[in-house]
């Protein structure tokens, strides 16, 4: 078991990390806000795999908790789905004091948080993340979404859980697909921050397919739970270093966009995303050819799914920059200078963009 | 011309309250925030009649505002209007550093607050209320909100505004009604807080109809905020002292939600319930009976407008539990010991409530 405390100005909380431990959240809850009621939020697929053991454990502590169970995927992160909540919550009599249980993946967990600090002007959100994605990335943070027709995440809040609770086991029942999607960004905060992290994950690609080795699961989460704490407390609202979090993310960005939403998951995309980025960061020749080859190799070795065939460079081109334009940003990205460490954010041009989907077609087809 | 800081915390703001300064709204917001682009957010009415001053005053300045007009009314705080609302403003390309001018009474106060708050998870907002509630009321204190079928602001945010800017000229072309539902608020705030201000206001019902003292006028607008903002300073999160807020209000909202929603306005229906609880003040022996008297005899005196005809004690008594029922609370209501202060919240039974309700009726006959 590994605790992570999160402290970004006047909402301190803490993420459990404690592998099998489903089964005992009831108490866990108890334990830290006595007995609670509120509402479970969650999707079809998490509900039919772990609501039983949840709703189970809840019970047994006495707490008094419904459940509101959305459609799996991203369409249910949308204004109407929150408003259909909202109304649920009013028939279910939720107080100002009442809980809301994130208790999925990111869609879940941007969409109940959502719903959760603006009901009734905010109410305690406990994040009970399922994804690995989810579990290094965010549950922590303190972000909260809804997309718009327009794009993604474009409505949001910022508003701290009263707690994360993370049992690294449930990710057994994954797809291999989204095993990857975690990974990437698992090896991001590697990339971005700790060299160790890293090395660690780089040599231990079964620890993903197997989970048979708590402890080393464990202290993986919580290593990129605490990286990103560190990060995020030093700038809650995204202001500043908090930008180093979107390694990757340029180049992945566009091609998880131009691929068509749902064609590539988020991680996977910003695996490639990151290969192109350390390649623009060597080409600029602040990363060294060496290290450029040892990410490239690392994130390869981690069944790097093929390119989306149809994606075209001005295709690629036109939704990196749309993303931008929406925010209106420059084309920023976040380049390394060395693995672990010294990531900045440069502009960079559209010509390094195509340079960089020119080397990963590439890499695709070696 | 009169300035309130209020710092709630880590988001100091400043209220101005100046009399005949709209068309100098532009330069005011050159001088704070240099030059902005952004969108006001106004309904029909408010744009009719100052639209084409603010818009002039927003250009000569060298800004760059867009605008969104909604329909006047009530109807228009809802999640439908505001997701309409976040898609124009991707439209219209704002970004992370645009600006809202929240133009016009509560509603849009509300909606164009909520809106700014959730939009790319929150961009800076400017009030700048348009009636005599909005101004001494719902623009400081940094509720947002929107409703659900459910019930009204059981959706929103906390979330301080960049500036509030008040033009109390602009009350000149208010129904008779939305100035007597702003006196209600006024005098509210003298009943809790400050007998100066209650006998200033009660001794000076002219002020209101002819808008001639523009300092008189500054003065007592600029009083309220400077009231409300000591109170939700201390309380920003509205779970303490700031409940003395609704002193009139669990009464007045049995009357307002209990007559139909639109039959009466709501700082209306806020004077009758003042009434009311004064007199549960009295009947308790909190408040003289000299006391009650003198507030009875100045609130009739702003021609409080007659009691819904067809609102039974049933029906009343109904709502009032209604709404503490959604909100899982008990029939509380704020009370009072003297005029200007000591004001208390008690919990009140049903019995009160109904012989309060028996009072006003057979003083709305009187």
């Amino acid at each position: 078991m590994k605790t992570v405390d999160v402290d970004p100005g006047n909402t301190a909380y803490s993420i459990l990390i404690d592998a099998d431990s489903l089964s005992g959240f009831g108490e866990f809850v108890k334990e830290r806000f006595g007995k609670i009621d509120g509402a479970v939020i969650t999707d079809e697929t998490v509900d039919r795999l772990y609501g039983g053991e949840l709703a189970d454990s809840l019970e047994a502590a006495g707490h008094d908790c419904g459940k509101l169970v959305v459609e799996p995927g991203e369409e249910s992160k949308s204004p109407e789905a929150a408003k259909n909540l909202y109304r649920d919550l009013v028939h279910m009599e939720l107080h100002r004091d009442s809980f809301i249980l994130a208790f999925g993946g990111g869609v879940v967990g941007d969409l109940a948080g959502f719903v959760g600090s603006t009901f009734l002007r905010g109410i305690p959100v406990i994040q009970i993340p399922t994804t690995l994605l989810a579990q290094v990335d965010s549950s922590v943070g303190g972000k909260t979404a809804v997309d718009l027709p327009e794009g993604k995440n474009l409505v949001g809040t910022f508003y701290q859980p009263e707690a994360v609770f993370i049992d690294p086991v449930v990710l057994e029942t994954l797809d291999p697909a989204d095993v990857r999607s975690g990974l990437g960004e698992v090896l991001k905060y590697g990339l971005i921050w700790d060299e160790e992290l890293f090395q660690k994950v780089n040599g231990n690609g079964d620890l993903f397919e197997d989970f048979n080795d708590q402890a080393e699961l464990e202290g993986i989460i919580s290593r990129c739970c605490e990286i990103k704490a560190e990060i995020v407390t030093e700038d809650e609202r995204d202001r500043g270093i908090r930008q180093i979090l979107n390694f990757g993310h340029t180049i992945g960005h566009g091609i998880e966009a131009g691929a068509g939403y749902g064609e590539m998951k988020h991680g996977e995309a910003v695996l490639w995303g990151m290969i192109g980025e350390s390649w623009i960061s060597a080409r600029r020749g602040y990363l060294s050819q060496e290290s450029l080859e040892e990410i490239v190799s690392a994130l390869r070795g981690f069944a790097l799914p093929p390119l989306p065939a149809d994606l075209s460079e001005e295709r690629l081109l036109k939704y990196v920059k749309l993303d931008k334009k929406v925010r209106r940003e420059r084309i920023n990205s976040v380049l390394l200078e060395r693995i672990g460490g010294e990531a900045i954010v440069k502009e960079i041009s559209e010509s390094e963009v195509t340079a960089a989907w020119d080397y990963l077609t590439e890499l695709g087809e070696g």
